[in-house]
């Protein structure tokens, strides 16, 4: 099965492309979706629509799973990030994707068994479990991967939210 | 010219059309997008799109006066409304319409000549500036009547921000 993590942003979108085998999950791809802050906030949520599709139509994945979004100090950046999470989530449901959702507690307890573990360490287990060769750049690749993973490894009728 | 003024929300668009002539702005519809509560998020997000898109058709508006998101105290409602706003932006830029954006103050300001204006006065302005026989029910598409008639009150090179 083919897995489809994102980490939703409006200047970044983080992706990371998995495919969950009875033992064990490899790299398909990883990267980002970038829109420039030129743009104006339609023209950046249209491209991220149109990024988002383009995976899905590159990929075919059956899942996919989001990081859940939190509030943080910065109210701007969480009203961006919401609204290109609006984007993302419609290209998913216009593509008849199944979607998951994962808060980053989940994450990182699903990968380094330590809800509380830093960035790095999570960014150095899905390096190992996927045997890549290094750190995947930028972080935001490297968490979408990250979120694949978690959903990889989660039993879906018990845990993640499926929001589909 | 007909303006599509919109109110962002999750559970309630509020909507208001009108057609400014060269000495006045009359009525053309009004109402609103519900979508149940009982839905996933992306299938609501899905059904505000398609509402979007329909009223869009229906109505072609060449341009789309929307009020500014601003945070409050209930930031889950803010990221909820947020993420509709994406998808209604989009659905904006996927039917090539110019957007043009307005604060709550500005909106007050256009129809009641006072930014610290209340709800009802502004109401009650709406309900005299396009002579309807009572104030348009429900709250959200007399708000979507505000917005609209705000940006056709509007010197469109001086105030509003495009956002297109």
């Amino acid at each position: 099965m083919i897995i489809l993590g994102i980490d939703p942003g409006l200047a970044i979108v983080g992706f990371g492309v998995i495919e969950k085998g009875k033992y064990k999950s490899e790299v398909i791809d990883y990267g980002v979706i970038r829109t420039p802050k030129e743009d104006t906030l339609p023209v950046r949520l249209e491209k991220i629509y149109k990024g988002m599709c383009e995976l899905i139509n590159k990929y075919k994945p059956e899942h996919v799973a989001l990081e859940e979004l939190f509030f943080n100090t910065n109210s701007t950046t969480a009203i961006a990030v919401a609204e290109a999470r609006g984007v993302i989530l419609l290209a998913c449901i216009h593509n008849n994707l199944k979607l998951f959702e994962y808060t980053p507690l989940q994450i990182k307890q699903a990968l380094t068994s330590n809800g509380r573990a830093d960035k790095q360490q999570v960014q150095f287990m899905v390096k190992a479990i996927l045997k890549l060769q290094a750190i995947p750049k930028p972080d935001d690749a490297a968490d979408g991967l990250a979120v694949a993973l978690c959903h990889s490894q989660t039993n879906l009728l018990l845990s993640g939210t499926d929001i589909h």
